[in-house]
């Protein structure tokens, strides 16, 4: 496995191969790489011929009253998961090489970036859509891997390819998750012992959501209700939101029609928790 | 020379020739072809392999105020310039195409758009900045050709290139003029016949600028007044602004000591001309 820093270098070395006919495939990461990293990558490496991880914490996603300073970083570990999962190129820019004096363009999807997330976190998604359409420039590839767990961010992610014609293929990876249910993510670490057993509540809470629509409750609110009352089970955690949306869209639902997305967040002490889950209701026999 | 209508199928052409090797040009324009649009494209014949000449004229680019419903439109004449000068591709999308339902990605560049052209029209450069973006995923060329008539446009689209990493070189070709120094645009037609005699004094009043440069005046307002008191002796011009600006970063200067550009707008009854002027001030003999 190569390490690549300098951007020049990085879109040097995929346009040699494409040239060559082969298909990359990107995966984009903050570092701090997990068990939900690890099978990404490994997805990514059955569909392409040549892998790049990208390694950059992106202080451009992050507000002034988030945690960019203490994001994790363990760089060493993260190249050995890396290394011993086939990726071909760990690509690591600097923080000025990606953004030099004078840079100023941004990319914004403002509908996507209206609720859920992007009401707490004002500048998050056009800072990930910015890093990503920067990530597709340098490194070019025809795939690229993000994970369900970032619900909204792939909603994003393929509303830019398409709006911008980048011409990657988004693949999104089902979320990975622990033994008891709690999403795998970099910030699980910030949790305390007790308030790590607790977090799984959020997951429980979409779990009830998801249960109510496969019985067949069609009503949003009801839903929402069932959710809400599971998590309120823990008074340890806050709900920011809970919601029954359409899974392109990420609108509210009023009713249940077909398959749609239970989008979560909470927080526990100072750690902020999402999740989400796809559910279906059940077929009518006609 | 073929036409492509489909964004997919210019890709799909372009993609082909990129795996052989070929150096994909594009001239991005929105119609209405002129002398100056012919420089561009014998400019980029002969820098490339492949030349791919775009026929869009981008909605959002206008204000709501502005002239979109009765900008120039002159397709066959412009089929025939395009297939004259030996453009392979006139790439002709749809509105539809390129904003399909759905559509909300934009691309801004906030320190560049605040000044001159950006004051008077607000959205203009975000427009321009992501069709731009898009033009280049759809075309993917390795050089495109602007016009020095738009300067602010081309100091954006190298900064919108250089700050998203799309890997294109751009060109900025010199602005090409009538026999009296007007600078050749598509909206000259909207000027009457009066009006197209009254309109070279901006021009003249550029010159005039560029002129006392030369002849070693420094101080930035001494400048801007020469060019005010020339274009003043036209009453029929009003100026909209004159300014001594760094060519890069487009910032008014107090005091000349390198390279500038003059930039101009005035209006003629409801027609709006820009003009631009690159100027040096005298070597000193130390």
């Amino acid at each position: 496995m190569k390490i690549i820093r300098s951007p020049r270098a990085m879109t040097a070395w995929s346009e040699q191969l494409r040239r060559e006919g082969v298909k990359i495939g990107l995966v984009p990461t903050m570092g701090a790489l997990h068990e939900g990293h690890r099978a990404l990558i490994r997805a990514a490496r059955l569909r392409c011929d040549a892998l790049v991880a990208s390694i950059f914490v992106n202080p451009k996603q992050f507000g002034p009253q988030e945690d960019l300073a203490k994001y994790p970083r363990t760089i060493s570990q993260d190249r050995a998961l890396c290394k011993k999962e086939g990726v071909d190129i760990c690509f690591e820019p600097t923080v000025e090489a990606m953004y030099p004096s004078g840079f100023q363009t941004m990319v914004t999807l403002p509908a996507i970036a209206r609720r859920w997330e992007g009401e707490v976190r004002p500048h998050h998604f056009s800072g990930v859509a910015t890093v990503v359409t920067k990530l597709f420039g340098i490194v070019r590839p025809q795939l690229a891997l993000f994970g369900q767990k970032d619900f909204q961010q792939s909603v994003l992610v393929r509303q830019l390819v398409k709006d911008l014609n980048l011409g990657v293929e988004i693949v999104v990876h089902p979320t990975v998750r622990e033994a008891d249910g709690l999403a795998m993510s970099s910030r699980n670490i910030y949790l305390s012992s007790d308030d790590r057993i607790r977090a799984v509540t959020l997951y429980r809470g979409l779990q009830a959501g998801a249960e109510a629509i496969r019985r067949g409750v069609s009503d949003g609110a009801s839903i929402q209700k069932t959710m809400i009352q599971t998590i309120r089970g823990e008074p340890a955690l806050t709900i920011d939101y809970l919601s029954v949306c359409g899974p392109d869209t990420l609108e509210p639902l009023s009713a249940v029609t077909s398959r749609v997305v239970l989008l979560g967040a909470v927080r526990i002490e100072s750690v902020r928790l999402i999740d989400n889950l796809l559910a279906a209701p059940p077929r009518r026999s006609s």
